[in-house]
């Protein structure tokens, strides 16, 4: 069965993106602070047809997110653009330009109907308005066989968590306070549910904790 | 020079207490969950004049946290009793009894004088009304040549590190959301008070994360 995988950045105090969210700066004051161990390692320069990069466990854990996913689920918020009705004269197509790194068939949760949008390379999202059950449903449907990745962003990880139908949770714990912005467990309550740590990497610059559903 | 270390457990949601404390509760509803890693190991128990016990990495960290330390500091909340002036005609003396597990000073924050306190097995309880720094100060004389340990509560806690005064911070990060109840970094901003984070530990049940003073 199609396993469902998220992982995320996260800072010592809880937050998965800093204060002030905009179009402008979409992961908050600060927010890229969570995300500057990722650029040096090799496996997130070869995604961006970059060569070199560091080869360490953090590099391993990478590649190993990235391997077996056949599609992608992501929040209206993560995808981005101004809230709201789709705007039809200025559509925003996302953040990753014509060729997005996916690849694949991406779900993007949102209260607001829209045709699916076709991208180079294999990448096309597809605007599901019936909730996350049915999202996920299509998302395992389209990864014929393959993983689903559950990209993000806060909102959207915290319906599935609450769910229960988490099957695999990295946490890449940055040792670092952003003091303020979204955390990702609000409201989740006192359970994991149905999570447990199965395995901690020590990385100089980040941890990574990594939950897998009983 | 006498450093001042801290030591914490907190929960994958930031919180080192469960909500509602209270006397009866003094961690908060569900905030034993956050310390039961600890209570397996040789060095815990051997504190508690217990034999037997586990022996590995996470043992080493708390075999660690108790050598060399000369003095403890702790908050009012810490050192427990209700809130406001003592009670001189049902004091109370701590939570740990005739004989408790300190053998040295301890130095209690409040706003309310009370003449020391010398219990058993050479633990002092001297409370301190001048504040963070002429606690430290008195604990730094107290300790003779070696360390201080900031024992918490939280609030106690905060006020050290937002001073920029703290030389070692172990946080034994346990894998579980606690939902509410009191978190350590809360209004600490977005910087770190000076300390990096310089080992990592991965025990089953626990994540040791060592911060030191550049």
């Amino acid at each position: 069965m199609s396993r469902l995988r998220f992982k995320i950045s996260m800072s010592l105090d809880g937050f998965v993106a800093g204060p002030s969210q905009s179009v402008e700066d979409p992961i908050g004051v600060g927010g890229m602070r969570l995300h500057e161990w990722i650029f040096p390692l090799a496996a997130w320069r070869g995604a961006q047809g970059l060569e070199g990069g560091e080869h360490g466990p953090s590099n391993t854990v990478i590649e190993e997110s990235i391997a077996n996913i056949g599609s992608t689920i992501m929040g209206r918020n993560m995808f981005g653009g101004h809230p709201g009705p789709w705007d039809a004269k200025n559509p925003w197509d996302g953040w990753w330009g014509a060729n997005p790194p996916f690849h694949h068939p991406v779900f993007v949760l949102t209260h607001h109907a829209r045709e699916p949008l076709h991208l180079d390379g294999g990448t096309t999202f597809t605007f599901v308005t019936g909730g996350i059950e049915a999202a996920l449903v299509q998302a395992r449907k389209a990864a014929g066989g393959r993983d689903v990745s559950l990209a993000g962003g806060a909102s959207a990880a915290r319906q599935y968590l609450a769910a229960g139908v988490v099957d695999e949770m990295e946490i890449n714990l940055v040792p670092l306070l952003l003091g303020g912005g979204e955390r990702l467990f609000d409201g989740l309550g006192d359970d994991m549910h149905g999570l447990t740590l199965v395995r901690t990497i020590a990385a100089p610059a980040v941890t990574h904790l990594k939950f897998e559903r009983h």
